[in-house]
């Protein structure tokens, strides 16, 4: 009576496919959703009630966005959608031979599954690291991570140490992609405009932030051309941009770089590498080095004919040969191809190969300061800093926030005010 | 150079008197301002970094509002005001002989003390049931009771086992007082109208909310019809009232009433009881019951001329022989009348008594469901709850969220939306 429609073994007669979708990012809502009409039953299953809009979380780590303004309840997502249930579990196997999956609760039996289960943070062998220089996934990953950039702030003004207070006002940010040029340039933001009135001791202006990046320009996924007018944006912006500078330790008080160099830190942030969640070892199929399982351009798990993987949890190559790069905008793109698939399948349609779509890469590190790539179009500044507003507040899709993050930008914008400065959580 | 001013000793020559403002609540932000014009200097230091609207935190812990539309950072608010220093820091102990404080950095002295550290929650002798009943004082409790609450449901949800289901949807408050009344008011909206289409297995209508006051009526500060209309108000939203039944066990799965009733419940929350902060024990003082300092009209420490005690962490009894109550608007008053007391020294005038002005004592339970005193003259239902919104919006004065909060009122109001339905913290 009570049973999830997918409780029922595949012994039984069933009225309709079973679909099992295992995370609700942007691969497993738009899977979903796109499957709205179909003659399915959806069973999603994700370890937290919230869909996540994981582009802007660097915004609630540096006290620009509260967590509720770029999250929402799945269950409100899909509230009107009846053929879906919503599941909060977390995923312990898949029994593909017995065509389920298992979670911390129940066997739920599927005819499709969709593994879109993401991708977290990685230190690659150096977990130890993480206590001291924490990674940007999650939403208690970024209140933790505003909790020590807002502590260190006072932590300085407290102290009479000069040492101490120089520690306090350096920031690092391990890492040159996307997250952490826009982490670096949101911290400066913060130091030099939004708090300069707010302390007596301090001169908050003399915060230095350090970007550090392994590789040898930051953004290497852009264009050269850039990546150089990034790393010019971002030293207007009072950050100090280190390249070749791999990390080789990190500790309570500081990092240490390959060429023996040392920086003296409160608060380090890790941004230099991102590892898929288990699926591969759940599915026992072939991973690239950061764990990714390999599909190819059908997103079929090899071998089986009823299984995808999407998004952040699989490596692609699509029919064009090219790499689909790990962002939200392709994630989405898989969601619908992979549910597309099935519904070809009811109607007896030939499987197609997913063509991966770019409409633009953009990063951004501050008010006025961004990057646009187009393909054989780039866009710096000030222009491209307007197109990855407006594209944000645009896919905040689905989010009653639209509306007030547009306004709390708005205010931002004029007052440099950055009102969600809140320590919370530790034993306050 | 760098010290805080308070850092120089008494036996130096001072420029300026020195005042000492322990607490950023409503009392000691009050008297702040109230002296920006002052030739004094001050340090108001508080352990959080953040002003908190205590009276809208039974929103958080109900999802309606996120933390940082009703907190904001202390150093913002008196950015400004030049002759104020901040400091976040935890008060250990008070030198009175030698007008020190002592918090864990430092001791800094004082001319002029005045306590304001407010109160918390409280089990009187009962402190293990903390973790089975926490209460609300705090942001990190109120987003502790939000997933609890939200937890719930999803455990409801996913069971397959009647009993569980049955527990999982009992929500049990503890205490009759405005924050009980709130709270229970606020999981019988959620519950019967916010989540109502968003689960499939359970019927969120079935969802009992039982408030429990171990006294004779709920809102005892109120006039008996008051009370008596706040019962009917609560019982047509879904809420179930018991009164005379004191809790005389609390655990995992239930508490246990004194008449040997048992009522099973996953989720019970502590609004029964307040306990003033320590500053009894730092001054040495008489205190009450409640650990609050008993202090006359004048608001001064017994004994002491230049030691004010107010807000919460004060019981009080004022000119005309009222007790002045534990709210917020007395809180105010009372750091308004220190501040002008210090004032009065520093012109020569003598010191006046403190009168207790009653605009009106208000309580709220839902959408259009309120009562209000205003003395001589009540009001319930909708008029009262319009009133109530009215004055909440307008005393978040200080806060640019006063525009956010108003827009998601009405958003709410219409939709019957709660947006902030994010289970964060514990193993997520």
């Amino acid at each position: 009576m009570d049973e999830f429609p997918a409780d029922k073994r595949a012994g039984q007669a069933l009225a309709r496919p079973q679909v099992v979708i295992l995370g609700a990012g942007f691969g497993g809502l738009s899977a979903a959703t796109a499957l709205r009409h179909a003659p399915v039953d959806i069973t999603l299953i994700d370890r937290r009630n919230y869909h996540l809009f994981q582009p802007l979380l660097y915004q609630v780590a540096t006290a620009g966005l509260s967590p509720a303004q770029i999250a929402s309840p799945i269950r409100r997502i899909v509230s009107r959608q009846k053929n879906v249930t919503v599941l909060m579990d977390k995923i312990v196997a898949i029994d593909k031979s017995a065509s389920e999956v298992v979670t911390s609760k129940r066997r739920i039996h599927f005819d499709y599954l969709i593994v879109a289960t993401g991708a977290r943070h990685a230190y690659f062998g150096h977990e130890q690291w993480e206590e001291f220089a924490p990674g940007l996934k999650k939403i208690d990953e970024a209140t933790e991570i505003r909790r020590r950039i807002l502590l260190a702030f006072e932590q300085a003004e407290a102290t009479v140490d000069e040492n101490e207070r120089r520690r306090s006002l350096t920031f690092v940010v391990v890492g040159g992609g996307p997250t952490g040029v826009e982490m670096a340039g949101a911290i400066a933001e913060l130091a030099h405009r939004t708090i300069v009135h707010d302390f007596r001791h301090i001169n908050p202006t003399q915060t230095q932030i350090i970007l550090v990046e392994a590789g040898s320009r930051i953004l290497p996924a852009f264009p050269d051309k850039l990546s150089e007018s990034a790393a010019r944006q971002l030293s207007r912006l009072g950050v100090t941009v280190m390249t070749e500078a791999a990390v080789t330790d990190c500790g309570n008080d500081g990092i240490t770089l390959r060429d023996g160099r040392r920086i003296e830190t409160a608060t380090i942030i890790w941004a230099a590498g991102v590892m898929a969640s288990p699926a591969g070892k759940w599915l026992e199929a072939q991973c690239d080095r950061a764990g990714r399982v390999v599909v190819d351009a059908t997103l079929r798990l090899p071998g089986s004919d009823n299984t995808f993987v999407i998004g952040d949890t699989a490596i692609v190559t699509d029919v064009n040969g090219i790499t689909v790069p790990g962002i939200a905008p392709a994630a989405k793109q898989m969601g619908y191809f992979a549910a597309g698939s099935i519904l070809g399948d009811l109607k007896g349609s030939p499987r197609r190969k997913f063509k991966y779509r770019n409409y633009g890469n953009l990063a951004t590190f501050g008010r006025s300061s961004a990057v646009a790539d187009f393909g054989g179009f780039t866009l710096s500044g000030f222009p491209a800093w307007l197109i990855w507003c407006f594209a944000h507040i645009w896919f905040l899709i689905g989010f009653r926030n639209r509306l007030v993050v547009f306004l709390d930008w708005i205010v931002a914008y004029v007052s440099f005010n950055r009102g969600v400065r809140l320590i919370t959580g530790g034993e306050n």
